[in-house]
């Protein structure tokens, strides 16, 4: 469901301020976070979605590294999850349900965490996530609010699995390209958030839907901040910019490009540079802001973690990309 | 999805035992239940639905209400929901949508919960449900796998609600029968939960899909007993008997009579109060099993909660129905 419908659903529904309800929907961040002790918190989430990749294994472990990475944007560590799942029961075999399920429980379990139980629906489409429970030390929490000028921003994984899963949609996608993007959505942001953690980080998102410029424009409103990229030093994934050329399209980055249009300077950026900025991603990475003084630490912690831009003080725009 | 093709899709799956991990999904009980610290457990449970009413804040109400009382029939509390909702968008007002999640929030609002996030996908057909958490004491849990012969078995609302909501669509139902109903399935099971652990009992489910007879041989095989029931003592919604009578049948019904049928003797029983007995429930009551000594107790604490049998050694049968 598009972000403009989704708000204007929730709009008339009054929020309730309760002092334990530590971060809530007001800042887009990743995940709720609720107050349990002093030194314990809940990060909690839920996402589910119909296949973005034809075999049920890898779908399952996507789906579930890509609801696990909105408890480690937040700084928290998976514990717990919930299956959600809608299957066409009697139109395919019950093993690929099972499949789907042994996906998501090994991406849960590599991360630490266990299955506690679920729900499945019988409909036309498969469909699965999970809702996800973390823990986190509420003093110690990442969020949208708390980029810094002067921070430098970090992405952990390459862009473009909506550009790469178009092609193989549409069978324009070279060999290899797929399995690329599979092994990309199927990592977990674990060391990417642990790293922010261990080296004084206090601003992360993970890119996700709204592709990185949605996502950065999140943070940049909720820190009343600047996000500036070079689009020169984006990490992509093998096959995206092809993809874009030989015609791949998706609606959801016609929808962050409008989403985002009116808050965005462009300096000199070719059309593909521009499609890979609004690509909605499955299970992106991690984008953080990192103090400087700490930058060459965490990109030593963080396997494919990249420097794509720079904190700077609100300027007339809340995005700069060149 | 029938709990048959379920079993079948999860058996290949690995269970991982875990110290934490205090009630999982071998006993069938309502929730998953994880220690996070010696007197916190989480409490945890996912469900969500069609539409069961036609009004759609009542039908965000009894999908929370329903959702909520499995953290109720565990003996927790619940602190957090994330909404979980599939929404024919262009097709209906967005408005619909809104009160539906309004429903919701009041009464995980009543519960003295908080609505933390969510997740909408847009779908031809309405759904609509959440996943709950709620905190409990690992040491003063309700779980399926306590009841001791002499306990009494208490049932906290009346059954009816499959087959008054099955006269409702077909239109054979009285007025006034559907406006009951909906108050039943909207009412919290948080005093039958609260009144529970007060009075020292360890062992209650909440009887929802499978009818009482199926949620009772859950809990008659966990605790290796028998449960005698006396269906002249069974409380029913007003209409339900006559909505048999009419002729409404349920597709839940036939499956729960089939998973129990081996384990049920039945004593001239007539066959409208057999259909109550497996009549599957939404937001039904929690059935508990109370020590003797503290039924009096128990029963002037819960409105509308009523002697329906006994809990004895087990028999040659898990379940007596006279």
């Amino acid at each position: 469901m598009g972000p403009g419908d989704l708000s204007a659903a929730l709009a008339p529904l009054p929020l309730r301020a309760d002092p334990r309800l530590l971060v809530g929907r007001e800042t887009f961040d990743d995940a709720g976070v609720f107050a349990v002790a002093e030194d314990l918190a809940l990060v909690q989430t839920v996402d589910f979605f119909a296949p973005i990749v034809d075999e049920p294994y890898a779908f399952g472990r996507v789906a579930a590294a890509n609801a696990l990475s909105d408890v480690y944007a937040m700084g928290g560590e998976p514990i717990t999850a919930l299956n959600i799942a809608a299957f066409p029961v009697g139109k395919l075999p019950l093993s690929v349900l099972t499949d789907i399920l042994r996906g998501g429980q090994d991406a849960v379990h590599e991360a630490g965490a266990l299955i506690v139980g679920g729900h499945t629906v019988t409909d036309d489409e498969i469909k699965y996530g999970l809702a996800v429970t973390g823990r986190a030390d509420p003093r110690r929490l990442l969020t949208n609010a708390a980029a810094r000028p002067g921070d430098v921003l970090v992405l952990t994984k390459p862009l473009g699995t909506g550009l790469v899963a178009t092609a193989v949609k549409r069978g324009i996608a070279r060999t290899g390209d797929e399995a690329a993007a599979v092994a990309s959505m199927s990592r977990l942001n674990r060391d990417a958030s642990r790293a922010a953690l261990a080296v004084g980080v206090r601003c992360a998102t993970d890119v996700t839907g709204f592709g990185l410029l949605g996502h950065a424009l999140h943070v940049a409103r909720a820190s009343r901040v600047t996000l500036a990229f070079d689009v020169a030093t984006l990490p992509v994934l093998p096959g995206a910019r092809e993809a874009w050329t030989a015609g791949a399209r998706t609606g959801g980055a016609e929808r962050n490009s409008t989403f985002v249009e009116d808050s965005v300077t462009w300096d000199t950026v070719d059309e593909p540079s521009r499609a890979l900025c609004v690509d909605p991603q499955t299970s992106g990475g991690l984008l953080v802001a990192v103090p400087a003084a700490a930058v060459a630490d965490y990109l030593s912690r963080v396997d494919g973690a990249v420097v794509v831009g720079e904190v700077r003080p609100r300027g007339t725009h809340a995005l700069e990309v060149r």
